[in-house]
């Protein structure tokens, strides 16, 4: 015969084993529950597109990254980058169709032909939830409390929501005298927590003079409750202003919903992207804070405008499901399930096939995950076979069992077997345990 | 400001608007949950492989098809194109982590520049489960079983599966000299449904002579019951052997399982793919037939010989979920949800803001989907919105209301308002409801 192909991945891909699989299933599972508690709905886009449609805002990287090709027709398309663009397209072109406040989730699959060698991958998840067409505190905390119960969902026993407003930032900068150099200032204060308060200031001075610089630094400084931080941001930007307003707002719905404790005043997160306008925030783990955020996303106070005059303001947020992903793995904290069998059907007679598959009819009508082994191979390389899909019981009738009426059911991890005189007095133990 | 971009999708792609994404999303959790209950396990593979890789088995028209272009790196890649080619680089690439047999399902997009002109989209899903490494009746009734469930899952009310054996079939072309023409005479049975027995017949002589095409005819009639067809083919065939055998036993544990009513032996069902080696099944709605299989798939002898000298025989199928939309579409059937909102906390008074997401947070704590509406707007419209949400109830605190300490909890079809002194009393209704 012909020779043999080599199975392998392109760079930047990977496949998922099922182990792995099911772990990023059960994840998007819990956030899904989570955004339909929240009265989100899902919608779906095509991954491609007209490149002239993905790339009319981007700039040099992202158009450098994407992939992007003639297909047969001659039509010049790329795949997504990310699941924003998409959603702008998308509430442009079915403005007529939908509803304001329009709240969506959209998790799904994005492409970016990244340096891999920064542990990124080429293909990768994006889990969006976005409230569009309102601009008030209520829609921002909707999307904070979402991330809070998020976050409770996906089993995290800790985390911290740190949040900003990019306008009393501006407003603070305006008041210092460097609000035309506001958006590379921004950018150096994100990386604050990155390079350091002594290069920020470096940098800072080089942009603005020393005097701004302290200023800035001052601004920044957070850590004594959100309270205080936001009373001293208000004061240096200026006093009172709607922007404040806006965190004092929000502040007040964090603390009657209980979930006051998870948020901090973070005055030096800005988010690097020009995007967005109001509220930000970024969520950490509590026990691996230094993975970064697991969560981030703002206002932005028009989402569409390539593509519509409509003006359509916005918050959402994003779930990095793969950091997610790697924080459980450094936590040791991943599932390491092998399957949902919970019950394997062994196979010791092949002529009693039949009632092998009508015990499993029976179990499964109770909604007991099972499956028949499918050949009659020696019973422990059937139980090792049990153990790899999570199996915890095997259910078993030989030619001897059958002899006397009886089903014997072993407890995989105790081995140890218990009789039985009918599949219902199985099933009956079964819902027991 | 600059000019708009039109927003639109490349023709073949679609968008799915929240209700369609709903309905979407409903089928495949039915179809997960159903493939779980069997002891499926998930995996993913990359959207975006090499060329070689996927194209390697593929001929002419499949060529055609594919979304095939040179990447950043010069590389020659594609999209997939199904689910199938994959799973086989996948098996092979990682048999050394595997275990077998392997059950898994895979539910994920694929695409194809088909001609739309069909009706056809460029971007569909596929939804494939199989088990690998064994070749056993209880394997090919696993898939039938599953296919069955899958059925019952979905709310089908009626559903058949027609089974036939391409052995048996194979051994009745050799019986009556014509087996060299095995390849081209399955191809012209397989269009019996299409072309009629006329055509077929005509097309049969023509490739191998009039007495032939009567005894292909006679061996394709099925319409006896599955016992009586089955002993007429395999008599017809020459007699007992282990393909009939096959059949005999698939039918003796659908029996077992209650499942019998279900099967039809269709000896003229072949499946066009020369893939498929033992059995073959496909799947009708009883209420709508003619809108084609809704699962189809087989047996097939091995699925990676093109990437390992493994030997990997398997059984499987495939789901066709657009055609299953379709059928409930045609049916009226469709799922008509606006959203998973149970309640909608309205807005009355923006100052009680904290208040209404402090409802909110205590009824999802008990598992009510709910949303507050972002903005103080008149009731009527708060209302209009909560109904194309598919919200049951409002929850309603204005000035008044709070100057009682009270809430009131509005059934929307109703129209009717009552009055709780506690949103923990609201709660009490709710769940009563």
């Amino acid at each position: 015969m012909s020779d043999i192909i080599q199975p392998r991945v392109l760079k930047g891909f990977r496949d998922f084993l099922p182990q792995a699989e099911m772990e990023r299933e059960a994840l998007l599972e819990a956030l899904t529950e989570t955004f339909r508690r929240f009265g989100f709905v899902p919608i779906d886009t095509p991954v491609l597109e007209y490149a002239e449609i993905l790339l009319g805002k981007a700039g040099g990287e992202t158009e450098k990254q994407v992939y992007r090709f003639k297909d047969n027709g001659e039509r010049d398309v790329a795949m997504r980058f990310d699941l924003t663009v998409p959603f702008a397209r998308f509430m442009a072109e079915h403005a007529g169709e939908l509803y304001l406040p329009f709240r969506r989730y959209h998790m799904a699959k994005v492409w970016r032909g990244e340096n891999t060698q920064r542990g990124r991958y080429r293909e990768f998840m994006q889990c969006d939830f976005d409230i569009v067409g309102v601009d008030t505190a209520s829609a921002d905390f909707d999307i904070m409390a979402t991330i809070a119960q998020a976050m409770s969902a996906l089993g995290v026993p800790g985390a911290s929501i740190h949040v900003n407003h990019r306008g009393v930032f501006n407003r603070f900068l305006a008041k210092a005298g460097i609000s035309g150099k506001s958006v590379e200032a921004l950018r150096v204060v994100d990386k604050l927590a990155k390079i350091g308060a002594e290069e920020t200031r470096r940098q800072l001075a080089e942009l603005a003079g020393d005097t701004a610089a302290d200023e800035v630094l001052e601004f920044i400084k957070g850590g004594d409750g959100f309270e205080a931080t936001l009373e001293r941001m208000t004061r240096i930007a200026g006093g009172s202003n709607p922007d404040s307003d806006r965190l004092a707002e929000l502040f007040g719905m964090a603390t009657a919903c209980g979930l006051s404790g998870m948020l901090t005043l973070s005055p030096s997160i800005t988010r690097g992207l020009d995007y967005y306008t109001g509220v930000v925030f970024e969520t950490f783990l509590d026990e691996i804070p230094e993975i970064g955020s697991v969560c981030s996303g703002g206002r932005y106070n028009d989402l569409a405008s390539l593509y519509t005059r409509q003006r359509l303001p916005g918050v959402g947020a994003s779930v990095g499901i793969d950091r997610l992903i790697a924080a459980f793995e450094a936590l040791g904290r991943s599932g390491k399930r092998g399957g949902y069998t919970r019950v394997l059907v062994a196979n010791s007679d092949p002529t009693l096939c039949a009632e092998y598959q009508a015990a499993a009819s029976a179990l499964r009508a109770e909604g007991i995950a099972c499956e028949v082994y499918p050949e009659a191979k020696k019973l422990v390389q059937q139980y090792a076979y049990a153990e790899l899909k999570g199996a915890a019981f095997a259910l078993i009738r030989g030619p001897e069992e059958k002899g006397r009426g009886a089903w014997l059911l072993r407890n995989l991890s105790e081995r140890a077997n218990a009789e039985y005189a009918s599949v219902d007095a199985v099933i009956a133990v079964l819902q027991g345990a």
